[in-house]
């Protein structure tokens, strides 16, 4: 049985990440006269998770969590040309054109002939609405949720929305944490699709994977298949993931 | 005729902008050295104009803003300490608890009793989120949309989801531009309850307003006498709005 496929946006659909690495790599070398680059990036990473609960998630939560880092770390020998530097690299994530990822475009077109399509991404609420808008993707979506977190309740709300019950969901996304473990949880489907990095505050624990059935593909092409395998054969997952 | 009426949260449900007001009047403080009031608030303004495209509405935005400000007004001469007092503030608005404007909640559980009822707030999704949830207003609404912008495709897709025709929803809120102008566009009710103060950015041309016909009442108490006013006899924005 499936209802709806859904999907992250975020590495899921296009490039995120990577451009948050690359900012990371030039403050990096901004501060390099007053920090080593593994430190900093201890720094930045204890500042993020101290301000994850106020801010959320999103590039002006990491640009305030990068001047507040190079402040501490610069302390009174900080430079307008820093700051400026940091607000810049902000403004210009948040200007990135998107990028979809590889087989994205395709895969989705072929899924939406015969299944509803969703989109549940995480995040900056209006930069998600410019990616979405940028991506050229949205109208193959009957439902968008830009959400706070994506836990449990979250899950529940978006079936509840849908007017799907939990085993009718399959979503698709390259974190664990947030698109497969509270997805498997309320009984719904889960495919998981790494990004070839992940942010340090999404990585779960080694046990909670384990306890969640779900599959995993390494390319979204190959999605189809497992979706043929659900709708044929009421798909395992412990089979298909191995 | 009137399927649902729906509220703005910031400055109509709860007070939003005088928190902004007071962090300005310390930030004049802060800078008190380098740069008269006016003048600060003069060029705050302009950054946030400069900033709302890709920042959207927020505190986060605001924080960045106040501190591009800063280095603008300070340069070289800014210390540590004073961009670690401009992200405290930001931090200490994320914090802030919710505090109702009078008459709100029993306003809101009187008309709860016959109609079905919704929240259509603008601004950062985590802040939004955790102001309804802090507020304890939320199981009163049927449907709550955080959106990046209020415009007319807003308010089309808010009548969508709640699956009412314009003419059914009555909107009240605090901005004319956000609240009244675009709901009368797309054929809705609305109600202008004024907030003691109006961000620069969100007031709109006189003419403007003269074209769109609504009511206007200064204390949320009054809602239920507009409501009845509809409900009742068709209701003539014309006759009431004098």
């Amino acid at each position: 049985m499936l209802d709806v496929i859904a999907f992250d946006g975020d590495d899921t659909l296009w490039h995120s990440e990577s451009f948050f690495e690359v900012t990371q790599q030039r403050f990096a070398e901004l501060l390099a006269a007053h920090v080593e680059a593994d430190a900093l990036s201890e720094l930045l990473l204890e500042t993020e998770r101290g301000n994850l609960a106020v801010f959320g998630y999103g590039v002006k939560g990491f640009t305030l969590s990068m001047i507040e880092t190079a402040v501490e770390v610069v302390g009174d020998a900080i430079t307008a040309e820093v700051i400026e530097t940091i607000i810049g690299w902000g403004k210009e994530m948040l200007h990135h054109p998107v990028e979809l990822l590889d087989g994205v475009e395709e895969t989705l077109r072929v899924l939406g002939r015969d299944h509803r399509l969703a989109l549940v991404t995480k995040g900056d609420l209006f930069h998600q609405e410019s990616k979405i808008a940028q991506s050229g993707l949205g109208d193959l979506f009957d439902h968008v949720a830009v959400v706070a977190e994506k836990d449990e309740a979250c899950y529940r709300r978006v079936t509840a929305q849908l007017g799907v019950p939990p085993e009718g969901l399959l979503m698709v996304g390259n974190s664990l944490r947030s698109d497969v473990l509270p997805v498997v949880a309320i009984g719904a489907k889960a495919v998981h699709v790494p990004y070839h990095i992940t942010w340090e505050l999404e990585v779960p624990d080694e046990e909670a994977i384990a306890a969640h059935d779900h599959w995993r593909i390494d390319d979204i092409r190959d999605l189809p298949r497992i979706v043929d395998e659900i709708t044929g054969t009421g798909g395992d997952p412990r089979g298909a993931t191995a």
